[in-house]
C-alpha cells in the first residue's frame, strides 16, 4: 500500500464524519454583504481557525477593514516540495428570496436519499474548501504533508473582495508560494471533472441617480419635473446594442479571440445550448448575437443589472415621482480588460445621460481583472493526471462565467499561477434558494485533492 | 343679522375646537394602499359616521370589496332648495420615507406659530373635508341648512378609487343631486381663492416582466440569460420620445387645446416656472417641450414611472440575474382620452417589446377620465361670487394635474357636474413628510363653504 493509498483509504473511512463537520460550518450564516451578518462571518472564520490549528497548522484570524482572513501554514517534513497556496471563502450569498426554500437555509441535512448536502453555502464555497480540508486531515492522520502548504480563506469574496487587495499587499511574503489551489468552479458534469482555465473578472459598481430634493406628487409635478427612474431606465437600455454588445467606448479593448485549438474543444463538448436554458425556462441566447453560448459564459465580457430600485415599490399605487432611483450593476471581464478603464468609461457613460437637473453617485463594489492559465503549465499536466486517476476520465479544461477575485490578483501582484478545480455542478443552485452540493462532490472532491498534492509533489 | 352673518360668527367660535376635532381624524392612519390599515381606514370612516350623525345626518358606514364608504343625508326644512352631494375621502397615503418626517406622521398639532395643522392627511383630504363638516355644524347650530346635503366620503382615493364605481352603480338613485361639491383642490396662493375647472384623470397600472424560472448566478448565465431590469428598463426608455411626449400609439386621441381667452388668463397668472421647479430643487422642465409647465400640470397628459424595483436591492452587491422585475406606471390624463384605450395602448406596447422569453403580467390599480367644468356653468358663477365674498379677490380658474376620480365617474354616469373648490397651497407637501395645512385655510374654508352654500340656495 502506497502513502497516498493509505490517504484515500482513510477520507474513505473519514466519510460521514466530514459530512458532519461540513454542517457545522454550513450552520454559521455567514453572508457578507448585509452588516448584519458580521458576527457570524467573524464566527464561520474562528471555526476554520479552529479546525485548522486540530490539523497541526498554524492558523489564526487576521482583521482587515471588512470581514477577517483565515492564514494557516503547515510545512511537509520533507524538504524540497513544492509549496501551494490553498484558497476558498467562508462567506455566502444572501439566503433570500427565503420562502423559495423548503427547507431552512442555514439548517443543513442531507436529501432523503444521502446524495446531496443542502443548505447556504453547500456548494459555494464552505463545501468546496473543506475538499481540501479534509484531504489535509487523511494526510496527517496516515503521515506527513506532501507539500508545504498555505491556506487563504476570506469571508468577502460575494462583495468583490474589497479587502483583499490591501491585504495581499501587506502580506505578500507571507502568502507567497509556488503555485495557488483555488476550489470554487464546477466540474464538466457529475462524472467528468474539469479543470478552469480561463476565469472572468469582475467590476461591480451601483449607481443612484438623484433629481428633485424630495419626493414629490406625480399629479402636482408629472411632466415638469424630471423622473430620476426614467434616467436610469434609458441608460440601462442603452448599454447594450441590438445585437447584444456592451455599448460602453473601449469595453472590448483587451478581448481576444479563443485559440483556435481551444475554440474547437468546446465545439466538441456535449453541451446543448437549448438545454442550458431550457433548464431554466428560457430559449433564446440573450448575449452577443454572433457568439455561442460557451463563448458567451466563458470567455465573453458582458454587462449585467443585478437590481433596481426606486419609488414606491409596495403593494398596491403611490402616485409619487421619486427623489431618487438606483441600480447595481456588474461586469465580468476577459482577457486583458482593463477594471479601471472599464469603470471610467461606465462612469462617463452614464455622466452623458445626465440631465442638467440631475447627478449620479458611484458606489464601488469591487473590481477585480481575469485570468488565463497557460495550456503550457506543467502543473496543468499534473493535475490532469491526478484527475483523470480519480475519475477515469480526462478532465474538461473550461472558462469559467463566475469571477474569483483573488486569482487575478495573485497573478498580478506575485506573479502566481492558479489552478482552479472544483467539483461544484450547474446544477448546485448556488446563489439561488435551496442551494445543495452532491456527496459525491464532497468526498471524490477530497479524494481528488489528495492525488493532486501527492501528484505535485512528484 | 343675516342667518349667513350668524353662520360665519359661528364658525368663528368654534374655530379651536374645530381644529381639535380634526386632530382627532388625522390621529387614525388609514392608509389605503397598505392592507395592514384596512382596520385603521374602517376607524376613520367610523369616526365620521359619528360625526355626520351628531350633526342631524342620516349617516352610514357602507362596506365595499375595499374600503367602506361613508353616506350621509340632510335635508333642509325649506323646500325647493338646490340639492348638493358633497365629496371627500378620508384615506391617505402611506407616511414613508418615515425617518424625513420632523414629528411623528399621526400625531397631530400645531406649528409653534399656531399658523400650520402638521400631520399626514392635514391636507390631503382629512383637514379639507372637515372644512365643510365644520360649515354644516355652524348652519345646524344657528339655524337650517341652507341646501339638501349628501355627503359621500371614499377611503380609497389614494389608490386609485377601485371600489368606486361598482358603488356608485349599485347607489345612483340615492347619490343623485344636483351638483357635486368637492374640497380636495389648492387654492392659487394662501391669499387667492382658486376654482379647479380641469381635473386630470387617471390610469395606474402595474407591470411585471417575468424571465427565467427561478434568480440566476449572474456569473454563470450573465451572457445568455434574458434580464427582465433590461427589457423593463428599454419599456420605460421608449415610452417617450426625444420632445417628452408619450410615445404610446393613439394616446393624444381626445386631447384638446385649451380655449384661447384660458390660455391668455393663464399666461397673465404670476406662476413663476422658475420658482416652482427651483423649490424642489430643479431647473429645467421635463415634460413636453413646446408646452409651459402650467399646461404639463393642469392640461396636458402624462406617463410616470412611480415604481421599480428587481433583482437584489440590500446593501452591498449580489451578482443575481432576477427571474423578474415590475414597475408601477401612473398616466394622467385630459379632455376626452378614454381611461380603456390608453390602457390597452400601453398592454400593447409593453407586449410589442418583449423578448420571446419573457411575459407581462399587468396589474391594474384604477382607471378614471378628466374632467372638464363648462365655463357657463349658473354653479360656477355663484361661487365665484361667494369666494370673493370670504377672500375679496377673484377666484382663479385653474386646472388641477391630480386626479379625482370620483368626480369623472359622476359626470359620465349621472350627468352631474362638479365644483371643485379647495384650501390646499402647493408647499402643503401631501404625499411627502410633513404635511400641513394651513390654519387659515381650515377657518376661512369653512366659512367660504358657508358662503357658497348659502349663494347656491340663492
Amino acid at each position: 500500500m502506497t502513502a497516498l493509498d493509505a490517504v484515500l483509504a482513510r477520507i474513505d473511512q473519514n466519510r460521514d464524519a466530514a459530512i458532519e463537520r461540513l454542517f457545522g460550518l454550513l450552520a454559521i450564516p455567514s453572508v457578507s454583504t448585509d452588516p448584519a451578518f458580521a458576527p457570524d462571518c467573524a464566527r464561520a472564520g474562528q471555526w476554520l481557525v479552529d479546525e485548522l490549528n486540530g490539523l497541526g497548522f498554524e492558523a489564526s484570524l487576521r482583521p482587515t477593514a471588512g470581514h477577517p482572513m483565515v492564514v494557516a501554514k503547515a510545512k511537509a517534513k520533507r524538504r524540497d516540495v513544492p509549496h501551494v497556496l490553498f484558497y476558498g471563502h467562508y462567506d455566502v450569498q444572501p439566503a433570500d428570496p427565503l420562502e423559495l426554500w423548503e427547507t431552512e437555509p442555514f439548517k443543513p441535512h442531507l436529501s432523503d436519499d444521502g446524495q446531496r448536502i443542502v443548505g447556504r453555502g453547500s456548494a459555494d464555497d464552505k463545501g468546496q474548501l473543506m475538499t481540501f480540508v479534509e484531504a489535509c486531515r487523511a494526510f496527517r492522520e496516515t503521515g506527513d504533508l506532501p507539500c508545504d502548504i498555505t491556506v487563504l480563506f476570506e469571508g468577502e469574496e460575494e462583495t468583490g473582495s474589497p479587502s483583499l487587495p490591501a491585504f495581499l499587499a501587506a502580506n505578500k511574503d507571507e502568502l507567497r508560494a509556488d503555485l495557488m489551489l483555488v476550489c470554487d468552479t464546477n466540474m464538466w458534469n457529475k462524472e467528468t471533472p474539469a479543470i478552469t482555465t480561463m476565469l472572468r473578472g469582475l467590476v461591480l459598481e451601483e449607481v443612484v441617480i438623484h433629481g428633485a430634493s424630495r419626493d414629490l406628487h406625480s399629479g402636482m409635478f408629472g411632466g415638469p419635473a424630471i423622473n430620476p427612474i426614467r434616467v436610469l431606465s434609458r441608460i440601462i437600455a442603452e448599454i447594450h446594442d441590438t445585437r447584444g454588445r456592451v455599448a460602453l467606448p473601449g469595453f472590448y479593448a483587451g478581448v481576444e479571440e479563443l485559440p483556435e485549438d481551444v475554440a474547437e474543444q468546446w465545439r466538441q463538448l456535449d453541451f446543448d445550448p437549448k438545454k442550458f436554458l431550457a433548464d431554466v425556462g428560457l430559449s433564446q441566447p440573450a448575449g452577443e448575437s454572433d457568439r455561442s453560448v460557451l463563448e458567451q459564459i466563458w470567455s465573453r465580457p458582458t454587462c449585467d443589472v443585478n437590481g433596481i430600485i426606486g419609488g414606491y415599490t409596495g403593494k398596491g399605487s403611490k402616485t409619487v415621482l421619486p427623489a431618487q432611483a438606483s441600480a447595481k450593476f456588474s461586469f465580468r471581464l476577459v482577457g486583458k480588460q482593463d477594471p479601471e478603464k472599464v469603470l471610467a468609461s461606465f462612469r462617463d457613460f452614464v455622466r452623458e445621460r445626465l440631465p442638467s437637473d440631475c447627478r449620479a453617485e458611484f458606489l464601488s463594489h469591487g473590481a477585480s481583472p481575469a485570468l488565463l492559465l497557460p495550456f503550457s503549465s506543467e502543473a496543468l499536466a499534473r493535475a490532469r493526471r491526478a484527475l483523470h486517476a480519480e475519475w477515469g476520465k480526462e478532465p474538461v479544461l473550461s472558462g469559467s462565467g463566475g469571477s474569483i477575485p483573488i486569482v487575478g490578483l495573485f497573478k498580478k501582484d506575485l506573479g502566481i499561477d492558479a489552478l482552479m478545480i472544483g467539483f461544484g455542478l450547474d446544477g448546485d443552485r448556488i446563489h439561488s434558494p435551496n442551494e445543495k452540493y452532491e456527496t459525491s462532490s464532497f468526498h471524490k472532491g477530497a479524494r481528488s485533492w489528495a492525488r493532486v498534492l501527492d501528484g505535485l509533489a512528484g
